[in-house]
């Protein structure tokens, strides 16, 4: 049973589990390809891994090279394929802004090919992220796709619950996840994402890499995780991917009223 | 292997699983029996769950004559186990504040038979809790023993992300968190508690029920999770437990060095 795109309040999901690439021009192959797979099973969406289309262990000095504007060649090439497939995708790139400095960023872009949602990574990994990347500094609004409201956050960020439930006080449904989590990490998706989903009343749809890149040992288990917390769907450790859920907006309204989370917090008392 | 009360950074920790109570006078039994048993195995801290001493569904007539204040003959009883013990407690009661109204309450007891910390729930859960308590409108300041700071939560409180952070915030080491979690909310001790633990670094002990009550089904899983989010300990469903874990400081640091949550916030973006 899969969701059509033209069923009002459902929504497709397909999230892609990939081996790093080595080349943009692999990763744009790779992600034609999972197009193809993810609009054969009647996917309306698809979530590609952190920095998908250049893989995402660069040194510095390839990065560079590799990083381009928000409307550069590679993200156009992106949403060139989604209008070709009628699909929309959420797109992992190293970002290189007006001022200069790299970013870690992500784009979601709708199935006429338009970018809809721009997000640069806000909480940086170590040193991993720190010595090549700048911290993005805004959470943005969601966006609507069919009758969802759409966030992105990257890898690291969902670890903080305070990222989820901000964007969860924008009133978004469905938190999308460009990752590179790497052993022994494997907690990430096991524990924190399906804690996400459950504690906001969300749907988290986590994109990881599988196998191995620049000494980084990926640790896959890309999921999808429904609003009571629960997984819909996961991926394995070792192995490429494409695992699917189907969204539903009364799924949601049913869970947020069973457990009214947003309504019983107590900001008065907390701290930040 | 346990630790002994007078080794420096070490704590260990039981928590009881228990059905509930009829009687306050059975309540008191079956605290001084988990003492016995704690203490036989070496524990320094014992907690119990959500109003523990007196039982947890009862209506509110019921209730209003089982309340009693802070320094009530209960809680006074509590205390003089603790010191005939020589053993730290949680406990759980239903409190009558100074001004008439009935609050979800704990206390956290040291060794030498003195309450050390007063919590309130602050986070009240649907009618069961509403009809029947006001709720607290403080999250006090972690106390010291055996070199760990500890803080108190009740039940629902730990669903809320906010309220770990806020204690963590504060330098809470250990949240001791009584419990009267009912079917079908399995996912909060296998999923929200091992996610409080590791997306702050701290222990957390959940001590719930098991049977049932008014109606209520409890579903056990009783917990200790480390500061990785592992779960050191795990009671079943439907039996009774004494689980226990030792607690150190000096894992917490390493755990904390590893994984510096804190220091990688953004509270610059983040709603409240």
């Amino acid at each position: 049973m899969s969701a059509s795109t033209t069923q009002p309040g459902c929504l497709r999901l397909a999230v892609a589990q990939t081996r790093p690439v080595g080349t943009s021009a692999e990763g744009l192959a790779l992600l034609r390809e999972a197009c193809v797979d993810a609009r054969a099973q009647q996917a309306d969406l698809l979530v590609m891994p952190e920095m998908g289309l250049t893989g995402y262990a660069w040194p510095l000095p390839q990065l560079s090279t590799l990083a381009e504007p928000a409307d550069g060649p590679l993200c156009r090439a992106a949403c060139a394929l989604a209008r070709e497939h009628r699909l929309a995708l959420v797109i992992g790139y190293p970002e290189r802004g007006a001022e200069g400095a790299l970013y870690n960023a992500a784009q979601l872009i709708d199935a006429e090919g338009v970018p809809r949602l721009h997000y640069r990574k806000t909480h940086l990994f170590g040193s991993l992220d720190r010595d090549r990347f700048r911290a993005g500094d805004t959470l943005p609004k969601p966006v609507v796709l069919h009758g969802f409201r759409l966030a992105l956050a990257i890898c690291y960020d969902i670890e903080f619950p305070e990222l989820a439930r901000s964007y969860r006080l924008q009133d978004a449904d469905v938190l999308l996840v460009p990752t590179a989590n790497m052993h022994p990490y494997t907690s990430v998706a096991t524990t924190l994402v399906p804690a996400r989903a459950e504690e906001n009343g969300l749907y988290v749809a986590y994109a990881n890499y599988c196998g191995a890149e620049g000494g980084l040992h990926y640790c896959g288990r890309s999921s999808i995780c429904g609003p009571d917390g629960r997984t819909l769907a996961q991926a394995g450790e070792a192995a490429p991917a494409l695992i699917f859920a189907d969204l539903r907006t009364d799924v949601l309204e049913q869970v947020r009223a069973a457990q009214p989370y947003l309504a019983d917090r107590r900001p008065d008392l907390y701290l930040r």
